[in-house]
């Protein structure tokens, strides 16, 4: 399998599950963050996160330009693991970017990868309908950008309580 | 199979997974709408979806008298396509029904009915307990009414990202 | 199998599947409730639940302290019903207990026992990221309590609508 879409909830063990995944890989490991440190609380997340990967990954951030980092950074002797979507689809909706045709540029991009490509993101979709608007946006952006990405990838696992479950 | 439940989330696919599996199958294609259009949003999301349908299908609508358009509508030349119960379990609950009785009688006449049936309903209990009373009844109502028709139908499947996953 | 976690989300029919499981094994029938009455709401939910498992089943209170109660409940010749974890974290959380150290002596508990448990817990992450601080805290702690004990039992399944989707 090349390309892996990996599914879960907030803390379901999605992120560890695709770490073992690409770490069970050859080749150089490379971590693609899309996450960026608004606030303290993410800052601390994604600190806890990167010492939990440890030394044997390099980090590459791309918050919102996630299709050329990764036409830069895919090679064949190299592990892409994106982390995660859902993050790249918060940052476009915030920076009012045409997210439809981020996503067809990413998929674009899986296509023509090089090497192996994990790839993360939240299904947020399973709760009751937010109140406010923009989150309404967000969960359906979300939705769609999960969809498009799980029909262009060879494999997708749906993670609950740290365990897989195959989708496709 | 002559009766199908199909569950997921917001933007999971679960719509056009219905659609797919109902065109699949021979005879007219009738389109049971549950949704009203009380709001912009709500009218521009049902003429989006109605124009995703194409002209292959004829459009009955049914907010509440759910039972009674099954029974009236369902021939054995016909596939009809509920979606969804969730909206259906909405208008119930803000029309103060008794939902117990209504999802009772749904279940009967799907007993009844002549041709094929599937069901679409959002899965909307997978997230933090809502603040306001009202959300949670509704959370509640809405769970018991998939459970009750899980039950009745002859297979349900999940659907996530696009891709289903069998329940029954 | 001798420890199952049964996970779902709200009104998904877990802890009636989870019932059912226990119902079938031989031995007394013990359930471990980790709801606490603390509003009318909640007081009226418990009623129902232990007026619907009927007169096979006692109960025993465990908000906080679970770990001791399986200790002291378990025995060779007893099913034991925990349900559910998720609420036995927010009265941890509420209580201010330290949740790591709680969930690490529970699953030696587990470990230890003497005969078979089977343990209910919600999957709260699946809907968006909460707005407010305590419940994003929740939802974490809550993802954290489900992935530690579903690696540490023999089975685990999922409950959607009543059905069961085997992980473990």
């Amino acid at each position: 399998m090349n390309t892996l879409l990996v599914l879960g909830g907030a803390r379901s063990g999605k992120s560890r599950y695709a770490q073992t995944r690409a770490e069970a890989l050859d080749g150089e490991l490379v971590f693609v963050a899309t996450g960026q440190a608004l606030d303290a609380e993410m800052a601390d997340r994604i600190a806890r996160h990167r010492a939990d990967r440890g030394p044997r990954w390099i980090t590459v951030e791309a918050p919102i330009e996630l299709a050329a980092a990764v036409r830069s950074e895919s090679r064949e002797d190299r592990v892409l693991l994106i982390d995660c979507l859902t993050l790249w689809t918060t940052n476009l909706l915030l920076a009012e970017r045409d997210i439809p045709a981020a996503a067809e540029a990413l998929i674009a991009a899986i296509a023509d990868a090089a090497g192996p490509l994990i790839l993360v993101a939240n299904e947020v979709g399973l709760g009751i309908v937010p109140d406010n608007p923009l989150a309404r946006r967000f969960r359906d952006e979300a939705g769609r950008v999960n969809q498009q990405v799980a029909a262009a990838v060879d494999g997708v696992v749906f993670v609950a309580a740290g365990l897989p479950l195959k989708l496709k």
